[in-house]
């Protein structure tokens, strides 16, 4: 770095300061929920918990937590967990370990051939680098395997399917290839993983293989392992394939806690397992097989990094695939560290991370779990100078995520009566990078954020992380509002927003921090040491950014929720859906034209399979008046409540409004939940059926109207009607608890 | 092929034969330029002619002409141009060749080697393949080579640069990356490879790579040859790097034609030869030295198909590039054949594809080449029974145009004054391969090409070339209508055009046809068998589509030329470049404000290097009102010219206006040419300064406003609207003929 360049950064490092300082003077004209009196204190108090958080903590504890493999049952993981117990003890909090009882498969059989034209044996495994101890580490390391993959033996000709999402195996039906009875490989991104051998089952498939394609994250990005940050030869993503779209946790125990002594499913019942087994390998051992693959040359869009011609098939390459899988219950040790509140201690502000990974899991979780940890120390060293908060604080430390969001899910499951009761929101990290603020949640607390996003200071370039995420929206997307994006799934909040109607949030750092570690022997300390947050800087941000909204949550005069920016966002998602079927109508007229024309016969090159296409049902008009005439009212109602002077409300009032308002999130559920798959209770955001992690919001609609199930959308549209109608009397209620009418 | 899918096809092909019939027997009712009374006549003549073609004698002639190299100056290309002379004797014709004496450079010394930090000696040589003996002629194989390089000696550090274009340079520059003193290495495609040395002396760099990455035209687009039809490891892409944006042609004779006593240039002054040394190599070259590069990751979009991270450099790697070249004159053989015209000898329709070939050229331009043949052949045949055409025909077959035009070119100015006189049309053709008819030219024209469109039939699907092309347009871009686009240059029309002024075409066939031969040794009869037009199908075709043009050309009552589809066109580009103003306007805005806004600063990663950027000039307001007021003129001049009943008109009244519309293309020229080239005269169509084959409409215009240049281009829009005023006097005066005005 030169001189001058120094210079200009320490400049603009000293205005930005100036302007933060300006700023946080105007924030405290108006923080949401604080009467004007009492805004003073929260910020002082919360300047002194900043004032507490240190980086070098994370830098040791990280060290500690991810020096060896810590999944599921491991020893070293239960070692965590009760070092963690000590620890929250240590700084104050009643604490303990809530232990489940999961199925957990460890791959005890692992086969992988190309049989013919030519022969090949998989490796299936990764190799120890240099500079890095940790990967060295040999049979402690997880063998490489796809969590909740059935038991299999399964030899078949292959078929590459790109991605293996929706719009493959539509380009897959244009060539005429077929994958019924054959093998599928697939590369990893473009959904998430479990999607694939789901979509290849129910198109037929008897098997899956998923690998990393070097254009996904390996040397078409950047430098691979240990030269840089990417996915070198012989590093496979391990993964969860459970059908987490249909119910998440403990396979055997849908709905409720795997307890010692719980009722539980057969396992061939189980319906989150996969139906065909499904392995991930590298693309050193991918390279053999697709090299093997003729018949049509793959689509342009579909090719990878590697270097060769990226065929379909069906074969001539053909493969044998067995895997077996050592089925037992294993302990998953959920730590729950609570701080009671001074004065509300029935309204929980509940704040997770989860601590068992895939292997050593430095980035992946260890780096947000070091962050809460922190942040829990700092909240609990005020508490005990009796600064302790309002309301309830509850840290939690989930064990078995990574298989299927267990350890979460189940206690969710289990304590589902009381948290809904006394629940005030859940806030989640994960792991954690350099780079930007990134936060989803529920649009109720949009506002929250965005004040505490305008106070915590982004450790690089000295202003609000707020603005600094704002300057790369303002230059992408020319958009510089503040806005969370809505869940999906693939954290621990899901059991909590999606199931049992908790306000949640996931706050998390990145962009700055690309690498190719993911699941693999090297997301290590040493790797992320190097690649990811080497100063923890940003894992520092992220307990003071966490930290405040948990603290402003907790010591709040009125639950700081705000329905304008929520009213906003959903009317935003019922334009989209009506614009979806406007497109479809269009795509449709255009298709059924274009087949009238005799264009796609036309247009074909006859030396190539040419399957004719079909005309398409015409898109039919929606009417989406059931849910237009309840955002309305609920609009009028948002206007009452928002004509509510916070400062003008006696105690009781506020006490008896936030009884009330903590249970806002929970009128956008319904009991019945989503079509085919009642655990998912929420009706405006959920994990896709067909995408896995990628959200679908209002996903009743959404997805029948993808699915073209006509019937269905119509119906969903009404029930939505209704369920938006519980928040809009429930919001009236809020207001007539304040005018006492 | 099933036998429903045979089924189908058939009755598609009744169904189609059908409507063709039906469309001629309706289009009988008007052909553009034809009296009512001569149509019948016209069209018995065509449907005789297309009867003549042969297939037969496309594939026998191909074999015969691309069995050896023929670059120019060869022994086997003067005997190619010898045996077409006989040729079109032996058909009727008044032939000749006409010979000019150009500067050709031949690769005497090639050495490319990594020096630092490893050695690597480039092998520069294609290998031959199993199953084409073609590959195996040895030293008969021009050596790879980019014709028109500067000799040279340079070592220096190497910079990967992508495709070289100016938007690269773009982002080098704000990575801080300077080419200065290096050596650039760019990947072949993404422009005409002339602008790749062009740019890169224009930054300072020494010397020029270029090369194929196998993402553009190897494996990653399909299985290699010999295998399949795309560039293996070792071909390498021969061309042309001679500046033709300045002028094309002999280097040493601008503006004149290269006769054996000509004036000549010294070389050292020849401002077409590059200023620095430049190679092209294959990618297994290439591998080594972008393997060798360090310095920052290459943006995402620029990353090729090699198994490696593509790195920007400079260095560490150091490469030695030594060139010199055997500068000669050679003996250029343009083969000139003319049928003279039984009523207008005076009024020329030419036609011409050139002969000569990087290596053995099956494709590039035999397979043009022998369509023209074919055309001619048949032509004669029906002139020796009595049906001579009108207008007087001149077949020719260009030499040396490969290293830049240059046969046709020297032709060209060499006759310039008779041309101008005489000249009705030009039509161009050039390598043909299978697919979708494809016709670029002057817009007077596009009526005629889009009614003989009409009436040939495709030979895969049975409809007529203009069905197909638009069924295929249909579903790609949703656009039903039949359109030129407008030349750019890269083949034998743009001396017509662009300096002579005189209305031309470029026809040929493609887009089933793809491969990695281009300008290599794989580009042989057995490739061409394979993978190209395997049939001569299409090759037969273009000789029915060019024969119908010509004819109609040659026998019209009244040049077919319609103003329509001109306007329309010439507004479409005057919009485009209103629009362009306002996107630069827009863009310059955003980009301000987000310095305003520091937004840069703040989104920028600081462990990478930050160039802060500049504030840009505002894009001031143009005034466009010369260019549309002389449009809105010229709107109404076509109109009363639209109202001459051509069946009412004397055959005096059309020769006047024959005599007089022969030259309207030549009104739209400007004997000054545009900004720092004045060879090029049209003011509508030319080649880009920065693209080079790509074409600029309205360049004077466009060109000045994409370099910012304001000033220019508000004098080239008041010179472009005095074009345009000349053509509208032009038509104006035709209405006044045809009205004895």
């Amino acid at each position: 770095m030169n001189y001058k360049f120094i210079q200009t950064n320490m400049n603009k490092a000293l205005s930005t300061f100036l302007c933060v300082l300006f700023a946080v003077a105007l924030n405290a004209q108006n923080i949401i929920g604080f009467k004007s009196e009492n805004i003073k204190k929260q910020l002082e108090l919360e300047a002194s918990f900043e004032s507490q958080i240190s980086s070098t903590n994370l830098d040791s504890w990280m060290k500690k937590m991810a020096a060896r493999p810590h999944y599921v049952g491991t020893e070293f993981g239960k070692e965590n967990a009760e070092w963690m117990l000590k620890q929250f003890k240590s700084w104050g909090y009643d604490a303990k370990i809530e232990t489940y009882h999961i199925l957990f498969p460890y791959p005890k059989v692992r086969i992988l051939e190309l049989t013919a034209p030519t022969v090949y044996k998989a490796k299936l495994t990764a190799v120890p680098v240099e500079g890095d101890p940790y990967t060295e580490q040999g049979d402690e390391l997880l063998p490489s395997y796809n969590a909740f993959s059935t038991d299999g033996d399964v030899e078949a000709e292959l078929v590459f399917v790109n991605y293996g999402i929706p719009s493959d195996y539509e380009a897959l039906e244009k060539l005429g290839i077929d994958v019924k009875g054959k093998i599928v490989i697939a590369k990893y991104y473009g959904s998430w993983r479990g999607i694939k051998p789901k979509l290849a089952a129910e198109k037929g498939a008897i098997g899956c293989i998923i690998y990393s394609d070097p254009e996904d994250d390996g040397y078409v990005r950047g430098d691979v392992y240990p030269e840089g940050a990417f996915k070198n030869k012989t590093g496979v993503q391990r993964g969860s394939v459970m059908d987490m779209p249909l119910y998440p946790g403990d396979v055997l125990t849908p709905g409720y806690g795997a307890t010692e002594k719980a009722d539980r499913l057969d396992r061939k019942d189980a319906p989150t397992i996969t139906k065909i087994p499904v392995l991930p390998i590298s693309y050193e051992d991918a390279a053999p097989l697709l090299e093997a693959l003729k018949g049509p040359v793959a689509p342009v869009a579909w090719k990878g990094g590697l270097p060769l011609t990226y065929h379909i098939g069906p074969g001539p390459a053909k493969v044998h695939l067995k895997l077996e899988f050592d089925w037992q219950l294993k302990p998953a040790y959920n730590v729950i560290a609570t701080l009671k509140g001074a004065q509300f201690p029935d309204e929980w502000i509940l704040r997770g991370n989860h601590h068992d990974a895939w292997v050593h899991g430095a980035a992946d979780p260890v780096s947000g779990m070091v962050a809460l940890m922190e942040e829990a120390r700092a909240v609990g060293e005020l508490a005990k100078k009796g600064q302790r908060p309002k309301r309830t604080l509850i840290y939690c430390a989930w064990d078995a995520e990574e298989p299927g969001l267990i350890g979460s899910t189940e206690w969710v499951e289990d304590h589902k009566q009381e948290l809904q009761e006394k629940a005030v929101a859940y806030i989640n990290t994960d792991g954690n990078g350099r780079g930007f603020f990134n936060a989803g949640g529920s649009h109720t607390l949009q506002t929250l954020v965005a004040e505490v996003a305008d106070v915590v200071t982004d450790p690089q370039k000295g202003v609000s992380i707020k603005e600094r995420k704002i300057a790369r929206d303002k230059i992408n997307s020319g958009s510089a509002d503040f806005k969370l994006y809505a869940l999906g799934s693939g954290s621990d909040y899901t059991p909590f927003i999606q199931h049992a109607g908790i306000a949640s949030l996931n706050l998390g750092f990145g962009g700055e921090n690309a690498g190719g570690e993911y699941h693999t022997i090297y997301d290590t300390y040493s790797h992320y040491k190097r690649f990811k947050d080497p100063e923890f800087a940003y894992g520092a941000t992220l307990a003071k950014t966490a930290g405040r909204i948990v603290l402003r949550l907790a010591n709040a005069d009125l639950l700081p929720i705000a329905f304008d920016p929520w009213h906003q966002t959903l009317s935003s998602y019922l334009e989209e859906i009506m614009k979806l079927c406007k497109t479809m109508r269009k795509d449709v007229e255009k298709h059924n034209n274009l087949i009238e024309d005799n264009a796609f016969y036309l247009a074909s090159d006859p030396t190539k399979p040419f399957i004719e296409p079909q005309k398409k049902q015409h898109i039919p008009y929606l009417d989406f008046t059931p849910i237009q005439n309840s955002m309305t009212r609920i609009k009028a109602s948002i206007d009452l409540f928002n004509s509510i002077d916070l400062n003008s409300l006696s105690n009781s009032d506020l006490e008896a409004l936030n009884k009330k308002l903590m249970h806002t999130e929970l009128s956008l559920t319904d009991a019945s939940g989503l079509p085919r798959r009642s655990w998912y209770k929420h009706q405006i955001y959920a994990p896709g059926f067909y995408t896995g992690y990628g959200v679908k919001t209002l996903p009743g609609v959404r997805e029948a109207v993808e699915q073209k199930e006509w019937q269905e959308a119509q119906q969903q549209i009404k029930k939505l009607g209704l369920t938006l109608d519980k928040l809009n009397h429930h919001i009236e209620s809020l207001y007539s608890i304040a005018k006492k009418k």
